[in-house]
Parts: C-alpha cells; sequence; structure tokens
C-alpha cells in the first residue's frame, strides 16, 4: 500500500491505492478544509504535492486552479487519488479560534448548585456482632437506602474500605452512586459543558463546587470530512449504521480530545469529572447520541427525540469518569436545537417582561421572540455566507481573514484578523464590505453593482481600478494581489453579495414572521440580542446598513457573546438551570417556515438593501 | 501445541505443552467432575487415555488407582500434563438431572402480574403542522411523557415507525422503554428464573402473561472446575481480576447455554426475553454479578452488598433482549443467601402464624424458623457429605447412585436410580444407609461399626461376608464388585459414617439454636419443610433413625420441592412477589452460629446416633 506523508505536520499514512488525499489526511488525523464533502466543487481543499502528484489534473482541479499552481503541484485534496508513495504539504491551518469570542460566553459570575453530591463517610468497622454488607453499611451512614449502585462501581468497594480504614467518599448523581474513592475527595468535583457547533466544538471545565470556569478547549468539528452543513451530515448518516457510527465517532474523538486537553491544563484526574451537559443544533444532538437523524432533513423534518438525552459516559465512549452522567439539553424542533434553548437560557429571555429578540447566526441562523405575550423560535435557511462559505473568497473568521471594511474619506479600507496580509474575507468583513460599497454607492439598493461601464463618470478615481469586470460579472478588490497573503487579488463579486442578500432576506422574513406572529410591530423591539461569534463581532451599524437587522437605535442592539455554550454552562453549573432547561422547550412555540406563504413575501421585500 | 481429542463427544482442541488435561478439557466445554479443584486429592476425575498417555503415573495417580487401571490407561484428568497429541476417553457424564425434582418446584399455580408491560400504540403520522418528534409522539400516545429511553433503543425507532405504518409496541420496564417492536407484539412477552447452584444451575422460562413454565433446563455450574465449594470459588476469585472474571464468564456462559437451550425447545425469538431472575447462595450472587466475594471467607462474613442488584443483560453478558433486567434476588447474610431467601418467598413462610422450620441441604444447610414471634435463619457448616462429596464412593445424586437403603427381613437391600448398576452413592443413599446398618445393629448409636472381629458371633449370616475390614477401618459392602458397574465393590466405610455425623450434627444443633432463641422446644414445631432436591429423595424415616431432624411424627414432615427455586420463579412472575422479596432480608433475622458457645455443646450431643 502507498504511504502518503503530510508535511509540515509529519504524519505519515499507509492507504489503499485510490484513496483520496483528502481522506488519507484525515486518516492521519489531518483536518483539509473545504465547504463541499468532497465534490470538487467548491476548490477549497488545496495541498501540495511534494512528491508522487505527476497524474494528470482533473476536471474540477483544471477550472478551480490556475496553470501556475498546477505546475507548482497544487491540487485538490478531495480529486487527487493516491497511486504510490507521496510527500504532500499541508498548507497550516489558521487556528479558527484565534477570536477569542468563540470561547468565551458573556456570563460572568455562574451560580454553583451542583447537580451531583459528594459525601464523606467513616464507617464502623464490621465484626460478627454487626456483619452489615459493605454496601448497606455505606448507605446507612448516608442516610439513604433508596439509593442505587452498579456492579461495576460496586466492586470497587470492598478493598477501598479495608485499605482505607473504611473512610470513603461517595459521589451521587441523582439516585445512584457513581464512584466511590478512598478518603475525603468530597472538594474534588469537575464537569465539562460542551457546545457541540456543525464546525466548531467548544468544551468548558467548571469547578461544579465553585461553578467557575477552569479552562476553556476548542477544535474544529471534524465530522467536517463529511460535509460542511448539516444535510451532508445527515445524508452520509442515511448510508447505514457504519457512516452513523463514523459520524458519532468523530464528534466523540473530538471532544475527548477537547478533555484531555481541558486535564493537560488542569492537571486534574479523569475520574474526577462526573458530569457533561451539552447543546448543540438538533442534528449535533443526533450524531453525538449516535440516533439515525435521517428524518430530520425532508419534510416534515421531525426529530427522533427532543427531551433532554442522558447516557452514562462509557456508554458512548466519553473519556470521564466512566459512570459519569452525559446530558444533552432538548431540543425544540428539526431545525431549533438545543443551542437556542442554551440562548434562551443563558440570557433568561424567557424571564422578561419586554420585547425581546435573540439572532443566532451559525451555520444555521437560529431567531426567538419574546414578548409579554409569547416566546417564539424559528430558523431560517440563511445559508453559510456569513461562516464564508459560498463566498468566492469566502473564509472562516480566522487570522488572515478581513473582518471589517470602512467607508472613509471616500476610501473603502480593510482589516484583517491579526493584521496578518489578507486571505480572504469573513462573514463580518462581507457584511462590512456590503455595507461600505452600499454608502460609497458603488453597489445599488436592489443589488447590482453600480453599472460603471455606462456611467465611468461617475466612479470616484479610488474605485477606478477596484470596480472591474471580472469573469463572472463586476467585482470590487478589496485587497490587491502585492498586498495580499496569496499572491492574488481579493475581491468581492457580484455573486458575493446575492449569496449575502439571500442570507440577510431570510433572517429578517424569518424575524418579521415571529414579530408578526406575536402581534407586535418592529419599532416595539426593545432588545436584540446577537448572539455567537458572528453576532458578537459584527459591526451592529453595517447589519443595519444592509437591512440584516430592523432599524433600531443602535443602543438597542447588543451582543451576548456565546450564549449558547453559555447555556450548557449555567445548566452544568446550577440543578436549578438544568431543571428549567429540562421545562423549557414546552414554553417556546416553534413556527415552521418552510410552509408559511408570508415567509416568501417577506423574504421577497428583504432581499433589497435599505436605501442610504 | 499438541491437539486434545476428546470420545466419545468428539472434540477437539489445541492447547500449550503442560496443560492438564482437565484444564483442557474445560477450554474443549466438557467438565469432568471432581471435588478437590484439582489438587489430585479425590481422584475422582478418572479419564481413560487412548493415545499419548505413556507418561509416568504421579504419586496422586498411584494413590488412586490400582496397577491394573493405571495399566489400562486410566489417569487422573487433573494430573497428567499434555505433552503431545492425544485422545482421551471421558466417560460419560451421568445426567446429574434426571430426577425431575431438581428442575421442578412444589407450586402447582403461579400469579401472572408480570412486572414489565407491553403497550401497542397506532401514532398519527407526523406532518408539517405536527412536527412532535418520534419519541415524544409515543409517549404522549402511552400517556406517559415520563418514561426514559437509551438512545440503543431509541435509534430502532424512527425507521421502523416510517415501515410499520406508525404501529408499535413498546416494552416499560420500570419507568424505561427498553425495547421497541413493530406492530402489536403485546402477548410475547417470557422470562427466565434461574436457581444458581454451586453445583447445579437451572433455568425456567416462564411466559409472563400466564404465568406458567413453559420450559426448564439444567446444567452443572462450570464453576466447579475452580473447586466443588463455595470456599475454593472464594479462594480463585481472591487471586484478582482475571480469575474473578473467569468464574462470571464460566456462570454467565452457564446461563447463557440454559437460555440457548429454552429457546431451542420452545421456538422462542430471544430478544422476547425482558426479564431475568435469579437465587443463589451469597457467593454464586456475588460471582453472577462480577463483584468480589473475597470477604466472604473470613470472619466477620461480610458481603459486598445485600440488596437486590439490578444490571442490564448486556452489562453482563447475558444473552436475552439487550436491554432486559436481570435481578439477583436479596441475600440475608454472607452464608444466608436469596435461595434461603427464595424458600421463604416461596413457601410463605413467613406469613405463617404456627411454628415452623424449613430445612435446605445444598452444599451448605440453611435452616429458617417461624414462630408467632419471630422470622430467623441461620447456615451451618454441614459439608458436602450429603451430595456425595468427602464420602469414598460419594456421587451426586445421578443414575447409577444407590438412593436408597432398607433394612428388611433381616437383610440389607440397595436401590439405585434408573435402576442400573450401582457406581456409587448419593446423600439420601447415605442416610438411608446408615439408618439401616443401625437398624440392623452394625453400626452402634455412638457412630462406630460394631466390632464384628471381637464378637464375630453376634454378626447374623446375612453381614457375614459384607462386614468387614478394609485399609482404612471397618466397612460395610453395600453392593459387591460383580454386581456394581465399576468392577469393585460399594462400601460405606466408617469415615463415611463419621462424615454423615459431623453434617447431621451441625445441621441439627443449628435447628436447636434457632429453636431456643425462639423461645420454643422442638416438640412445639408444627412442621418441617424440606427443601430442595436432597430434602424430596430422603426418607423421612431415615432422617428421623439417624437423627437429622428432632424426634416429630412424621406427617409433620413435608417434602417442598426446589423452593429456592419457586421463590425466582414468583418473583419473576409477580411484582407483588418481587416487591416483598425486596424487603423480605428486612424481617428476616440472621443468627451466626460461628461465635455461639452454645453450637458446640448442641453440635457435640447431637453427632450421636438416636438410639433405636
Amino acid at each position: 500500500m502507498p504511504k502518503v506523508k503530510f508535511i509540515p505536520q509529519n504524519r505519515e499514512v499507509e492507504v489503499e491505492a485510490g484513496t483520496t488525499l483528502l481522506n488519507a489526511a484525515d486518516a492521519a488525523g489531518l483536518y483539509i478544509e473545504g465547504d463541499c464533502a468532497g465534490k470538487g466543487t467548491c476548490g477549497k481543499c488545496r495541498v501540495k504535492m511534494i512528491k508522487g502528484g505527476d497524474a494528470e489534473p482533473t476536471a474540477a482541479e483544471k477550472k478551480h486552479l490556475s496553470k501556475k499552481e498546477l505546475l507548482g503541484g497544487w491540487v485538490l485534496a478531495c480529486q487527487r487519488k493516491i497511486e504510490k508513495d507521496s510527500i504532500v504539504e499541508v498548507p497550516i491551518q489558521k487556528d479558527a479560534h484565534s477570536r477569542k469570542i468563540t470561547l468565551a460566553g458573556g456570563i460572568e459570575k455562574l451560580e454553583a448548585e451542583p447537580v451531583i453530591k459528594k459525601t464523606h463517610v467513616k464507617l464502623d468497622r464490621p465484626s460478627v456482632k454487626d456483619q452489615t454488607a459493605d454496601l448497606e453499611r455505606l448507605l446507612g451512614a448516608l442516610g439513604k437506602e433508596d439509593l442505587t449502585v452498579k456492579p461495576r462501581e460496586l466492586n470497587a468497594l470492598p478493598k477501598m474500605l479495608r485499605e482505607h480504614k473504611f473512610s470513603v467518599t461517595a459521589t451521587i448523581s441523582g439516585n445512584r452512586i457513581i464512584s466511590f474513592e478512598p478518603d475525603d475527595t468530597s472538594d474534588q468535583m469537575y464537569g465539562v459543558a460542551f457546545d457541540i457547533g456543525t464546525t466548531t466544538i467548544v468544551g468548558s471545565l467548571l469547578d461544579l463546587k465553585t461553578a467557575s470556569v477552569i479552562a476553556v478547549s476548542a477544535t474544529t468539528n471534524p465530522q467536517n470530512i463529511y460535509g460542511a452543513d448539516v444535510i451532508s451530515r445527515i445524508t452520509h448518516a442515511n448510508q447505514g449504521k457504519e457512516q452513523l457510527q463514523q459520524l458519532q465517532n468523530k464528534v466523540i474523538e473530538a471532544a475527548n480530545d477537547i478533555i484531555k486537553d481541558l486535564l493537560k491544563k488542569t492537571k486534574i484526574a479523569r475520574d474526577r469529572i462526573y458530569e457533561i451537559v451539552a447543546v448543540g443544533n438538533t442534528t449535533m444532538s443526533h450524531l453525538f447520541m449516535g440516533i439515525d437523524p435521517t428524518y430530520l432533513a425532508p419534510a416534515p423534518f421531525v426529530p427522533v427525540y427532543s427531551r433532554a438525552l442522558d447516557v452514562e459516559a462509557a456508554e458512548i465512549g466519553l473519556k470521564i469518569n466512566p459512570a459519569g452522567r452525559v446530558t444533552f439539553l432538548p431540543n425544540i424542533a428539526g431545525y431549533v436545537g438545543s443551542d437556542t434553548l442554551g440562548v434562551i437560557l443563558a440570557t433568561k429571555m424567557d424571564q422578561r417582561s419586554d420585547n425581546c429578540a435573540a439572532i443566532d447566526i451559525g451555520t444555521n441562523g437560529e431567531l426567538v421572540l419574546k414578548t409579554r405575550d409569547t416566546l417564539m423560535a424559528c430558523s431560517t435557511a440563511a445559508g453559510p455566507a456569513f461562516e464564508g462559505a459560498q463566498i468566492r473568497q469566502g473564509m472562516r473568521a480566522a487570522a488572515g481573514a478581513i473582518e471589517a471594511v470602512a467607508y472613509k474619506d471616500n476610501d473603502i479600507k480593510v482589516t484583517t484578523i491579526d493584521n496578518v496580509p489578507a486571505c480572504g474575507i469573513c462573514g463580518s468583513g462581507l457584511i462590512d464590505a456590503a455595507a461600505a460599497l452600499l454608502q460609497a454607492g458603488l453597489i445599488e439598493p436592489s443589488g447590482r453593482f453600480f453599472n460603471f461601464e455606462e456611467n465611468p463618470e461617475k466612479v470616484s478615481d479610488h474605485f477606478k481600478n477596484r470596480l472591474r469586470r471580472g469573469k463572472t460579472g463586476i467585482e470590487f478588490v478589496l485587497v490587491p494581489a502585492a498586498e495580499s497573503d496569496i499572491g492574488e487579488d481579493i475581491v468581492l463579486t457580484q455573486n458575493d453579495v446575492r449569496e449575502l442578500q439571500l442570507a440577510k432576506g431570510a433572517i429578517y422574513a424569518g424575524l418579521m414572521i415571529l414579530i408578526k406572529e406575536a402581534g407586535i410591530q418592529e419599532k416595539d423591539l426593545d432588545q436584540i440580542l446577537l448572539a455567537g461569534a458572528f453576532g458578537n463581532y459584527v459591526s451592529r451599524e453595517s447589519a443595519l446598513t444592509i437591512g440584516l437587522l430592523p432599524q433600531l437605535p443602535i443602543d438597542k442592539i447588543k451582543a451576548v457573546g456565546n450564549a449558547a455554550g453559555d447555556g450548557a454552562r449555567v445548566a452544568l453549573a446550577s440543578k436549578s438551570e438544568r431543571d428549567r432547561a429540562v421545562k423549557l422547550p414546552h414554553q417556546v412555540k416553534h413556527m415552521e417556515l418552510s410552509t408559511r406563504l408570508d415567509f416568501q413575501e417577506f423574504f421577497i421585500e428583504a432581499i433589497s438593501f435599505p436605501k442610504i
């Protein structure tokens, strides 16, 4: 079998001849970014073959790579099959998590009210006059005769008691003892809150005694190899049990990697983590639990379950205390998951009496509206434009991404994440760019680029060389090749603007449906909460300029950070909050947008940009 | 590696050179009977080497086998190590279960009150107007929103619903759905009751709808390879995790063999068995659950747990419905197990208002006494004499065992099980033999054989050739070699009588302690129940003659069959009875005999036989 070595990561794997480079990289534990799940249509999985790359380029490679690139050894990892020993250079992944907001939530202080209890007891030694069994002796001392225990845990007890002077700490979860530990360990209790995103997985280690977040770690969701969006993943899972298992394995492995990292950072013992609480969209929830999500994809988009699902850590291979309890918070509907529930939980918007909306834009867009009379949620198929997908030079919010674009002094200036040369444009940059071009009059309210060929005199000198006709229509050069990191111009295309219009139109229309259903008007909104990494980085001004949000005073719009992840944290930290999370879905009315004719009306109205 | 073929079973295994024949047989799935766990002291594991047996006999073989036998290829399986390809003849095991009473209990009609529930529902199909998740849809139809379900089971639901017109049957155990089945299967619900004996395991398949026993199967407890008694097994388990695992594996494999046989007999599908209820002594209970029984052996004989322990079938490898519930009924003390609890449960002696004693003689002897004021239990170290161990030609109650001995017309006559030529003597035969010899004046009340050498004239002609001096003292020929199946005389030795005296003395003394504690006298007993296979076959007259039981009118002594197994059956069949079983240990006072000085007094008094 041919060997493939990946540099600079220096990983080597042996694979069957005919395996694609993408799959070989996966086997080597590397993730090569792409949006199309290996179909060859996005052209993003570029790698450079140092050795073994002398096969003819495929049609897809010819389409996405320049002649110069092809000659230089560049290939698409999803297209190139390995036939002999090869060496492949994988451009180092820009750290998708350099933006700290992906990790941190908006809540400063969590309430400590642990769900698990640890109790230390010192027992009387047995004698022929007191032959009480070990377990009954312990339960008697705890004053809790009704607790259950499984043989696996129970088996540790007898030797432990006799080797530690009958001094033992029991960890109780619900009505069950999940762990016995020698001597007094009652001050050691930890849990991990997970935000399982389609793209990124974030884990926070909490000291449950104090409800403090003591470490955070994140990684790319490695299910990505089966496609960037939930529909691709569902399609893969639908192929059979093995494929479903693959998807579950990927996310569990990633969670285990995070746990390992958290333990390394904090020097805490693995078996002192007794709980995991996770949030994620409904597809992520199903895949995490190994449940077939097939029927989420077609109408009527029915989940297999909505309630919170509990399992033992060992049952799904999560490497904490084997009897630790893993709870995935409940979902609200097929496309309104526990991540949205987490937003409600963390922001406590369900307890507000004014009119408040929350918008969480991830790979999908979820909306929540709370008024005095109702609490509603919906999801809109915003598409992944805000995450850089479908955008010609789109990328996630990582170093080198254009994150801000300003129209100032009759010029258009860009800023990149980490201030390094630009290599693409992320969601907030996209919105800013559109807003700036609208303000500069280079994009019309309809979304069309200004027809500079017909009216060249109306284009200011600053933009004469930047507004031009490209292969697919008019485009605007944000960064010229000489200043970019990729040796070519970074541009905003007409098509990019159209994708943005569709995305923002969908979000806006969804919000309008909720507002209509609640019987209020846009102006009645007292606050709009922007949740998630996107919400935190997007310019509120630009969002208003392009009409992503209703025209409200800017101080009514507030970014709340990773509120979904915060939801997992508060539910992990506090029994009352977890109980509240379990009951929340019953209070939230789900609006299904796909069948509403009025959605189409709002959508079409919202596609245009507001007039400046 | 040398190969060993066992005939006539026709099984072949390859083993490491140096493996004993006993272990090779175990690897081949054959059980060769013996009492000493391979120590070479009991001489019972005789097999004949047809090929490969030319090594020098060991000291143990020389001791236990005659020259003729050694020349004929007979060896002790525990002594002989395999160095080359061999063929070994294993005498066909006499079926230890030819006595039907081992299988059948004394209860004719069980009450059907199933613990599990099966409910069939036909659900409305989901639509965009009713996007309720599958599980919530089902729970709504069942009217039980609070039920839990694990991902493993849940994952079967979505496809099943859509392939079977949303018609499904849910099986509910406690507050959990353990199984989904397509269409209406609510009339199919089965369970297995196990009596896990140290020597024999019996399983009964019950139709839980009707509480009828539809098949019974039994097998030797294959833990036997680690010793015949519980102390040998505990000693083995104490060596380490691997050894404990071996013991658990053995009993679980045997239980699975029984389940397989029950399924074969009844053509029932494996996953329609949803429950197992087991009884056994405390050591068996610990080993079945994989719990270290180490501290049961030394004083103060403390179990790890006493309560009923519940596990999922899949957790311990029992092959029924993987989510089926397995309950081992609670024990009362280290040496009074759930088998004794089963006797109380089945006989309902706890609900009686008169004075009633129960005696269950297995490898140990357990006693229960119920009076108006108290319910007490104890165990006595009766030793295994009643099961044929420690008796020179002792054997279990199988075909060819002398089961009855009568003194009649000045002669002593024997009867064997199945009326085939005798090959040994079982417990009931031993008691009968002693009683007959007492009646014939050949044994004195002290237990000594009549000194025929000093007083030859006092021996009747019938016995002149049968009472003789053997290698170990005086002995009585029960069956001469010419009529026996083994080509040698079958005798009762002075040592055999001594073993019997110790055993019956221990039982009697235990009963006297209970009687004393209860503040009654022997004559106050209204009934004595004899439980178990032994109790069913022992002659009540002989038991009275040798003083195993108090001198009561014979009609006050009643055999109740395998009451321990009946206990498992009633607890399987009925929720009320299972609840009663769980509470019973709190009502039973355990008497620990080992520290009582008065036990020694009663014991010494009870060693002698009553005067005829």
